[in-house]
């Protein structure tokens, strides 16, 4: 299909052109064809005036579980590892392919309305995430988190579930939807698994040329352990076993090292900021400025609402913004706006190797439209500092995901809402909470 | 009006039944008449189905400057003395009565659409804001901020323009609307005047019964520089000249000592806490564990727009229990979600003196309702946990203030929108940027 934006404010994170104003932006098929502030020539199948609104690369919301919106604010009150093996832990053991069905779909929707275009997920039965992501319309990086509780001595790739899930999502979804599935390598964290584990699937990654996605460093308690353990923290114990050869994301890094930032900088490893999972589970603040000096590339994500307990990327740029620069400003330069805007969007794409999160021609047509005319976006006296600072999710009212769009003026037009209401309120909360 | 509310799920803020399920609330004229889960006898003007909602007492904004809504993120990236001096004061130099009047509706309009139906105001202009706010249906305390930049020993309240605000106010506006009005006595703050206007200013309260309304603390330097000028806190030199007889509110408190916020139990004034505000400023954070141990209530406010930049009192919840747990929570009790939706509306009531913030028989039926079908509410686990963690301001899909709904499904039933608008960048915006 091929559409016409016409009388365009955007920002575009793109160096050349960081504001347009009274612009076009043309879409053929899952691409944008052109930008600029002539009428491009040729035909149009649809065109729509962006009078009132501001255009944005979608979010590319860089770390999730999306299915777990099925225990949004669950067991709320507690530190990440209480709530863990209390409440999350046996939750998810019940979960089977119908409740994950349910709960990817009631994420990917919430994601949409509040515009996001692509998501880098981890999580189980995650062959079923990627019908439902496939469905949907988004791009998904997607991980099935290798955990391995046994004895090392015993580990065994013909005996492990989590190396039979890799195979078997690799060889069934990686590329699928011309590229709008990717499968990454995935070690769910350092204190779920063993060596053994990591280095089969580190294998794994460089055998098929796959990226990496981790949970590291997310609490003090879990870093300090692993050195009492190995004598060396998470992101350097995984890379003796070529963990991060390929690169990829490391989610949360609240406490890494200097030397672990730089050998993820020298990897091509992002971190990946959850500052409201991590401020709820009371794991700490990701030192932002002190990760950029030592060269990593810092992207957003919302981690799973559990424990957020909200898919709104501009919640999450918020409140990075506001305690980045009240707890760690005072001797740097400020995150500028510009700067968490580059977070939730172009910096997600590089660090899943996307050609996205930048509103220019040749890239993928993953754009939203903002309702700048809502009484909470108006006056506007800077574009950037009313998209992080003022805006909510719902003044979304239009996401384009790879040139389609699949949400407008609050109809979802490739999910049914009232279809995935009645699975998780008909079958998922009862099979798995036992008749809530 | 009668109006009846059933199938009510509702959080109240009623000790005796916090939450209520499958209940009837009935309102009459601008109270609540009936709360119970038996339809009461009588007919209604207008029966409305609040299945798939939630109902909460709207919020209390304890500490907010509307007209500054004009000036949304405007200086965005300054500290709190640079941008008020480089950025705030030289554009206030230039408001006129129509400016304000434009920039008050903007603000009530925004702070209407996500569910506040109460405020405490401070700003100039004071009679133009109570014009607005009359009109638009919520109410509101009001206060003129007294400021005195002149040598002491000149000062007379004659001359000075804040004392002769504060006397056309409380003689146009106290208690007007039946109460829907009310003035409070106000020094902007302790650096901003001197002794005489004090002792003015609390004469003045004392003598009409007034309560109080003052920035506290707000910056260590503020606070320290008291110190080195009169030889003790903000707090309690003001307290000297008996600014705080009548109790009332005082606005960020981020550095109080124990013996300001022992004073300020002791004297019935609440802490109002601004979080978004003080992190954006980099303010500091109000230790909020610490002055609820020494004795004193705690409110929420947004503090105006120009600094937040939202009037959005769900992201001003969720901020306050993210920030404050993180910050002060390892050795404490946690602040709960129930905790938290206290400060947002019945404290803040308690600390106007105001017969709202709970929704019980007798009380002003100051009541919203909040669409749990949005995606990003659904399921619901928790309701209390759902409403400071999940929601924003864009999922209020009523308003009932003063027992009159007004706002309803994007509605404004008070104020016109498209004239407010017209009026913003029409006139306010050319009068004091100058062509924006």
């Amino acid at each position: 299909m091929s559409i016409l934006f016409e009388n365009v404010t955007a920002v575009t994170m793109d160096p050349a052109q960081p504001v347009l104003k009274d612009a076009f932006v043309a879409v053929e098929g899952t691409q944008i064809a052109s930008v600029g502030t002539e009428r491009p020539a040729g035909e149009f199948e649809r065109t729509i005036d962006c009078t009132g609104k501001v255009m944005m690369p979608g979010f590319v919301n860089c770390h999730t579980h999306v299915p777990m919106a099925l225990m949004r604010g669950y067991g709320g009150g507690c530190d990440l590892h209480t709530w863990l093996n209390d409440y999350i832990f046996p939750v998810e053991a019940k979960l089977d392919d119908w409740c994950v069905a349910a709960g990817a779909e009631l994420g990917l929707a919430e994601m949409i309305a509040s515009g996001t275009t692509c998501i880098a997920d981890m999580y189980m039965n995650t062959e079923i995430i990627a019908q439902a992501a496939l469905k949907a319309g988004i791009s998904a990086d997607l991980a099935c988190g290798a955990v391995y509780f046994g004895d090392p001595a015993d580990f065994s790739p013909e005996t492990c579930n989590d190396c039979e899930n890799h195979i078997r999502l690799f060889e069934n979804w990686h590329g699928a939807g011309d590229g709008q599935i990717l499968v990454d390598a995935s070690i769910h964290a350092e204190y779920t698994s063993c060596p053994p584990a990591w280095e089969w699937v580190a294998g794994f990654a460089q055998k098929h040329g796959l990226r990496m996605h981790v949970h590291v460093s997310e609490t003090l308690s879990e870093h300090e352990k692993c050195i009492d353990k190995y004598g060396t923290t998470p992101a350097q114990i995984l890379d003796k076993y070529g963990v991060w050869q390929n690169g990829g994301i490391a989610a949360h890094c609240v406490y890494l090292s200097g030397g672990d930032a730089e050998l993820f900088a020298k990897r091509g490893v992002t971190a990946v900021h959850n500052p409201v999972s991590n401020l709820k589970l009371r794991s700490g603040v990701a030192p932002l400025f002190f990760l950029r000096d030592c060269g990593m590339s810092v992207a957003l994500g919302t981690d799973g609402v559990a424990s957020n307990n909200s898919h709104d990327m501009f919640e999450e740029m918020k409140t990075a913004a506001l305690v980045q620069n009240y707890s760690f400003g005072e001797d740097h330069s400020q995150l500028s706006a510009a700067d968490i805007l580059a977070m939730a969007t172009v910096n997600g794409a590089k660090a899943l190797g996307r050609d996205t999160g930048v509103i220019a021609a040749g890239k993928t047509a993953d754009l939203i439209l903002v309702d700048f005319t809502a009484p909470n976006l108006f006056p506007c006296h800077d574009i950037m500092e009313n998209l992080v600072y003022s805006a909510n999710g719902s003044n979304v009212c239009m996401n384009m995901a790879r040139g389609k769009i699949i949400y407008e003026d609050g109809e979802f037009l490739t999910l049914d809402l009232d279809r995935i209401r009645a699975e998780v309120t008909g079958y998922a909360l009862p099979h798995i909470f036992g008749g809530k």
